[in-house]
């Protein structure tokens, strides 16, 4: 039997880095980007054709499959978190050091940061049809929401927590779930779960705030609004909301993750404990 | 080989509790509050968006997904029924003692009853913006139908009936179906396949009073509409309409159990008996 | 171990039909009404809802879904052909004698005249407040599109011919793309996929006439026609078009399945037959 | 135990095509004439109903299942690239040599006009009914649409170009992680994927020309309109666009593939090379 080594073998022999933390740093930047990217480019193709090429369904149903498609490509390297709520959480379960949790964060929001840029390229020429040269958060020609969230005004900050404590935690809780041993789901089949999580939630909790349920999808995007004219409002808008899809989501994955064990996944009859490799436990979400 | 035990491996070997019908109960009750929490929302997002957020097909597929992962999460536990109907079927078929089955139908009608304060929690800003004071059944204003089903005039108690036993009768035939195991479709696919069995009950008989399809769904939010100002008509509207939703799905759910054994699962060829030890036995749809 | 002998296994034993042609009418006739009866309450949702509550995206979806449960459920027994043209390819294929053909035709073509009966019964109310004593093909009040397929004017018999022809040949050339072992796609995914396929055709060879594509699902509710009203012009309107939903799916059907063998199958390298058991090759599409 | 040898395995028998460039060329040829068939039947379904009868999401889910069953389809023989773009992005990673390379363009290219023949057929009484005479690409009654993309006035050509890379790019990125053997998915579930890839796709990169990306599909249908009276317009409109959905999705594929490789396959943890059989490796993408 004659055998075939692929071209992209023969790179791996080159390039193929052996350092965890870098290689999974730079599979959370590239997958974050490409979600953001994708996601950017959905809202944006909604806000931009005046609700006319995207409608709310196929914001879900995109998003849904922007995360499911972007952990497959990042599942075997850094687990594909893409979201500094579920790093925060797999901390708190101990497959995460601290090191690596806020490595993995920067370079979530970092790839959050690009991927924006990409789809504003990508979209440029719309957006100046359809807004000109105004850059405004509300009003008849508002474009900010093609970014990150900006709740209406009839709802309080207080609300706009419990809501990103409630999303993000739904999140979290069907993650658990879904990559719980004793539920026993393939681990092929768990970023493909992991977008229908999202499409339901953007069904459901998407009405307050608009689901972003991730401080790094959120916050890169707001930072991007600083680039191109929208000013401090991006920030101060809502007396100051933008800490809130930051630190809600940490809350409430964090909640969810142990909320799930303590009330059914602990209680999963199975006498043994599940028991991992050192290895196993250093990449965490490796298993899909 | 280094191993690692997980923290809430740790947990569970603390907490983990032993009796069946206390840790079932317990994910009934998480199981169905989790539904009731994304269900309501669905529908609040709908309605309170001025059918703008969502629309049809967004409550039909976030309900299906709602399903589909609570399901998912009690599915090594107490099975994931989240129904009273669904267990009344199982109970005919010798899955669930008749103790059980009534300590089930608490814990999902407490479950749905929680879930629906917390829905109500995160969208209260929007009620208030919809709806003002206003708690009404029918008219401009109307918000009733965001928590459990209230027919349309025209529609009769018997036609209601008949709707309910139907619409629940395809969803117990099909999970009947689905759990075959002389159709072996694998177990981790079933709770996802219950979930488009709702998508699809939800295109078909959704119009008469909204495919409520279990009494626990149905009879949770409606004792809170008594809390938050609609008063007796919760109950009273549509001449005591409130009872078909919580009978007519027990007796459509073992309906259809029987005639799917009866006129199909009985006659597939396989000389062997199915046999479950006592231990599968006492843990109805564990298989998913 | 105790072992448990479920209540559904002792009914089994007593009446277990013995007889393959027997038991295979009863399942085609028992998935063909439950095809129907869900598949006219799809439609009648649609239209009696002056096209609210489903829109264009719920036929295709609900009726997908449809299918693929409505095969789930017959896929072990009589292998879940619920369309004649589809069983008439299968014939051409050496898996089904014509007698047992023309009993499933029958099977097929009553169960869709019963599952309409159905759906009309559930939705009579609706039926009654949209239409009132109308019983019209065409108009303002027309409700005829509910029970089966009448061509705008401006389509001619013969392009609803060719039509007909083309969606059941897309139906029939990927169902023998699915179920050909070669392809080996695994048997339980069969149904789901079937169902996708519908949905599929139904948003590109759906605006002519709507995709009936099998006659049994066309003629069934069109004899119903005859009972609440109609009259003859049920078959009469638009020069007799009513025989061509019957006789198109039919050459569609059978053309289809063997230009995916003449161009496809037959070219897939692998050097050894499939055989199959007599057994296996009485129970036609057995292996979904 | 009798055995059965199905009539189309004797067919088989007197017609399997040993030349591999042959069956896999007509394999394109095949699967791509009935991706376009379904392909612009949905994009007729869309305008020539005045977008009522199929919306956005229906354009996004039925062009995502069209390519999900032709890649099925053909997935064991030429592999179903059904897109040059996917074709020379495997011919950098040396799965298919030039020659094939270039017979499978001109396969594809050809089959895309076949099919839309076909959809033009069916669909030309609703044709004429829509535009009568007119032929035209911009305007009330503009029907160009119907074949290929024509971006909007406000699209300048370079964004028209980079769009057409990031569109690509995206499909041949998530290709590239679908079919990565240490992702691990099963080769059953491949075709499924890509099509969700695409859906995906046109939610969010399809408001600039529409999510083309791939040359056979523009190409084909292009040249099909200089024989139903569009003139040389179809080729010179905006500046001869044309020319850019067939380049660039060529580039976009091929820096995708690599990209994927240089940033995250190559650094997935595992030591052994991939290696293959030069006969898997002459069946590109046959794994699926």
């Amino acid at each position: 039997m004659t055998e075939v080594i692929y071209p992209e073998e023969r790179l791996r022999q080159k390039i193929h880095i052996r350092d965890p933390t870098l290689r999974n740093a730079l599979s959370e930047f590239i997958g974050t980007a490409l979600l953001l990217f994708i996601g950017i480019g959905i809202v944006m193709q909604f806000i931009l054709s005046g609700e006319k090429l995207n409608t709310w369904i196929q914001i879900n149903i995109g998003w849904g499959l922007a995360i499911a498609f972007c952990v497959y490509a990042c599942s075997k390297t850094s687990g594909g978190h893409l979201n500094p709520a579920v790093s925060i959480a797999l901390l708190t379960m101990g497959r995460l050091p601290v090191k690596d949790f806020i490595i993995y964060c920067f370079a979530q929001t970092f790839g959050a940061f690009i991927g924006t840029v990409g789809a504003y390229g990508i979209y440029y020429d719309q957006f100046i049809k359809y807004a000109g040269n105004h850059r405004t958060i509300i009003g008849p020609k508002a474009t900010a929401i093609c970014f990150c969230s900006f709740p209406a005004l009839h709802v309080s900050n207080t609300t706009a927590f419990f809501d990103q404590v409630a999303g993000t935690a739904l999140l979290m809780f069907f993650v658990c779930v879904i990559i719980d041993k004793r539920i026993a789901i393939p681990g092929w089949v768990h970023p493909f779960l992991f977008g229908f999580v999202v499409i339901m939630i953007g069904t459901s909790v998407g009405m307050n705030v608009g689901y972003p349920i991730n401080p790094a999808r959120d916050l890169g995007p707001r930072i991007f609004m600083l680039f191109i004219g929208y000013g401090s409002q991006a920030f101060t808008y809502h007396d100051y909301y933008f800490w809130i899809p930051i630190i809600a989501p940490l809350v409430g994955a964090v909640l969810a993750a142990w909320t799930y064990h303590l009330f059914i996944g602990c209680h999963i009859p199975d006498p043994k404990p599940v028991v991992l490799s050192m290895d196993e436990a250093k990449q965490p979400l490796r298993s899909a």
